[in-house]
Formats: C-alpha cells, structure tokens, sequence
C-alpha cells in the first residue's frame, strides 16, 4: 500500500521528466523527486527498459509519485512500429499513467513527400488510438519544432495536432511544449481552441537557448535561461483550462553533466520563480 | 546603351543570389551570370556597398541583367532602422529592382515579448510602405524559418507575412523562401491565397540539409541535395500565379569555399535538372 507523496509547497503540480537527468536511472530520479518534493514524473521507455517495467512501476508507485506521462510511441512514418506502439501503450497502462506522448516521425529515409508523410501520421495515430482508449490510456500528439520536420517529427504546429487529435478521436489530445511552439503565431489561438476541446494532456517546458548548439536537439535551457516567455504560455494553457502538471524536460549536454541534485535545485528554484503561482487553479 | 542578356536556353527565369557566390566580388558575380547565361542578379546590400551604389548599379545595366531583388531591409525589432531602411530603398530605386527584402528581425536585447516585438515589426513595415512605394520600390516581407524566431526574424509563417503586408498596403507583398517555408502545414493554402492576393514578390530556392551545421543559418544545399521538395513548391507557387524569377540564394560554408564558377554550373545543372519546365508560363 503506497501513499502519495505530499509535494514541498509551491510544487503540487511539478513534474520531473527524466529525460531531464539523463545521467540518472529510474531509481535515483525517483530519489530525487522525493528528496526534492517533486510529486510528479515522466518517464522515458529507454529508462523503464533497462530497470524492467514491473520494478520500474513499483518504484515510483511505492515513492507516492504521479507518472504525468510516459515517452514515448509513434515514429509512424517508419515501417513496421504497430507492435512497438502497442507495447508502449501497454507500459503506459502499466506505470499507471494515461498519457502516452507521440512523436509522430520525419520524412521516411530517401522521401521527399511531406503531405504523404503526414497522412502516414494520420492513419498510424487513428489506428493506434482505440487501442490506447481500449486499455486506458490517452494519446498526446506531440507538434515538434519545424526545425525537426525532416528528422523527427512532420507535425509542426499546434493547430496541426490538434487537426490529428480530433481525426483520431478516441480521447487523443495534444502535448504544449514551451520549446516546440512559442514561435507559432497561432499560439494563443489553437492553445484556446485546444483547451476548449479538453485537448490538452500534457504541458512541457524548456526554454530556448542561443546559439543553437551543434546538436539542434539539445538547444533546451532551464526555464528563464532563454528567450521563451514561458510565464505567458503557462498562463495561456492555465486559462485554456488546463489544470494538469508542468513537467520539465530538458535536454542539454551541460545540464545532464550536472550533478542530478543540482538539476533538481535549479528546477525547482525555476518553478517556484516563474511558475508557481500561474499554475494554480482558481480558487 | 545597354541590351538585356539573352539567357541559355532554360534559364529565362533564373536568377542568383550573390549570398550564393559568397567569395565574388559583384563584378566577379555579375561576369559569372553573363558567362553562365544566367539573366537574373538577386543583390545584397554589403555586396552592392563594397563596390559602390552607382558603380554597381552600371555593372548589371550593362551587362544586361535584371536586377530580381535587394536584400535586405528591416530589423525592425532594432532602435533607429528608419534612415537605413529608407536607404535600403533608395537603393533598390536606383538599382532598377522593384523588390526589397525585409528580414524583420528577432527579439531585442533581452526581451521575450513576442507579441511587442511582432507588433512593433507591424508598425515598421507599415510606416516604410508608403515611402517605398513612391520611390517604385515594393516591398516584400519574408518568413524566416521559425528557428530563427528568436534571432533574426519574428515572422515565422507564410500566413503572418500576408497578414503584415495586406495590413501595411502600399503594394507591399512577401517572399516565398523553400528553406524558410518548406515545414509549414498551411503552405499550399498560403501560397494559394498569396497568389490570389497578387502578393508573391520573390521565389527563392535552396535545400534543407541534415544535419544541422553548428551556425544554422548555414545549412542550405543546392537545389535536390536535401529533404524538400522544390519542384512541388515551384509548382505551387506557379498554379498561383506568380510567373516571376525563380533565384537561388544559398548559405553553406562549402558551397563558399568552391569556386564560384563551379558553383554557378551545379545551380544551372539543377535549374534545369529540377526547375526548367515548372517555372515556365503556361503556353
């Protein structure tokens, strides 16, 4: 019998992603949520495989944490990813959380057809959307920054997601993610429009760092360290309706060389600073 | 007395971009388009300042080429642009090119104000117009991709630089850039409804490459050596209607560091490889 861990003051709905601390494995970032009074984590598949699924689920359930989300499925524009998928609903299900995050895959190797590529992420998310539903658990399609079109992911904006969410039906919703979509002139609007269909189901954040480093990927600061105005979007999902978790998910070589402690000061000074107050609901 | 360049065959509708041919001098460049048959000259202000306004702009006069864009003006987000930006027209007058660029510019110093700094790009371009256009000059917003949201240009889609240049008038319209726009979701509905409007001004071409080089603004390749689909893009832009200069503007260190005629025979290669019969007017 676990019980839920009573979160330090200010920090009721933060969340740890663990690809935050990358150098950690599930048990020391578990540890250190605890340590931290960090109630919430999400957790990546390469850490839950390497500690086993049913020892990853009991470390974190007898720690009192909340799993925000598991990360992640999709990759729908490669062949042959129908059993992954389905596998990771099913860790999904079994870590106790009902958000699995979609990064929905770039330009198949070799093509250049980006609207085939996007109606391939289409069928794969419909497809793969009552299975989840079946089992509990929700899909949240994750628009990457455009810079990741090629590579990573062919949903590039918000309102783009949110069209394949509401396709998809099934309770699929869509990610926020301060680094993938601040730019997006549309922002205020498809967050609104997002937040009035209950779509959102996970809000990430990270800020953006100049110069982009050699590898665009780990570009990501802590919240404050770069150019987002990250109070302004917590606010736009807060009014949106959204009164689910903030997780942090950075990924930056100078931050994983860090200490993992350290990591934690430093978010949860960040949360407490810019954040706190905007992620309340209203009361 | 100067006459137009007869282009080779193909190459009626092909300009280059001296960002291309980094390592020319306009002169250089200027012989290298006459040698090549290519008709068109796309110029950069530091290029055409290096030589001298007057000088310049007799060297493409009488070597026969159609001066097809100025760039740039803008950087609106910066204190103090209006003398430069009015400059920046002036010499476009006087180059004989009815087309002047905006780069619009990032976030200033220290802020994280999107929405300011956007509107304060709104109110530049608004002001500009008017005398642009009684100097025959229009001018053309240009949406940088949105990596460089933060740097360099907070115009990111297609979509908010029709909005900017209908709201501004004066005949000022926008550039279709492939690397800049290539991602975007909307770009066929865009492109369609810029076309409509009669606002493309310019079509610039360059390629996607992965990775990523360690100063993004480099990692442009020739026409067909990256992820995007050009040709499908030429064909959009010319179902739209626009029936003017396809120019090739390319920045990649190793493109810079071959020889310029070396360079100008893969950009001919590939016009005519990839371009050619798409740009041409229905007949």
């Amino acid at each position: 019998m676990s019980t839920t861990l009573r979160p330090a003051p200010g920090l009721e709905r933060l969340s740890l992603n663990t690809a935050t601390t990358k150098g950690w494995t599930l048990a020391e970032a578990v540890a250190g949520c605890v340590d931290a009074g960090i109630p919430g984590i999400g957790l990546w598949r390469d850490r839950v495989a390497e500690t086993g699924l049913s020892k990853a689920s009991r470390l974190v359930r007898d720690a009192g944490l909340t799993v925000t989300s598991l990360c992640r499925g999709g990759f729908f524009t490669a062949p042959g990813r129908e059993d992954d998928n389905r596998r990771a609903v099913d860790e999904a299900a079994a870590l106790g959380t009902d958000t699995l995050v979609l990064v929905c895959g770039g330009l198949p190797e070799g093509s250049r057809d980006l609207p085939a590529a996007r109606a391939a992420v289409a069928r794969g998310i419909a497809e793969l959307a009552p299975y989840a539903q079946a089992n509990g658990v929700r899909l949240a399609v994750e628009p990457l920054h455009p810079m990741f079109c090629a590579d990573r992911a062919v949903v590039s904006t918000l309102g783009q997601a949110i069209d394949l969410a509401e396709a998809a039906g099934h309770d699929t919703g869509v990610v926020v993610d301060t680094y993938h979509v601040w730019w997006d002139p549309e922002l205020e609007r498809q967050i609104a429009r997002a937040g009035a269909a209950g779509l959102i189901r996970s809000f990430q954040v990270c800020d953006w760092l100049l110069p982009l480093p050699a590898d665009a990927l780990l570009g990501r600061g802590h919240v404050g360290d770069g150019h987002i105005d990250i109070p302004r979007i917590a606010r736009l999902v807060t009014e949106a309706g959204f009164d689910g978790w903030t997780e942090v998910e950075i990924f930056n070589q100078e931050i994983w060389d860090t200490p993992g402690e350290e990591t934690l000061r430093t978010v949860v000074e960040r949360h407490l600073r810019h954040l706190d107050r905007i992620g309340q609901p209203c009361s």
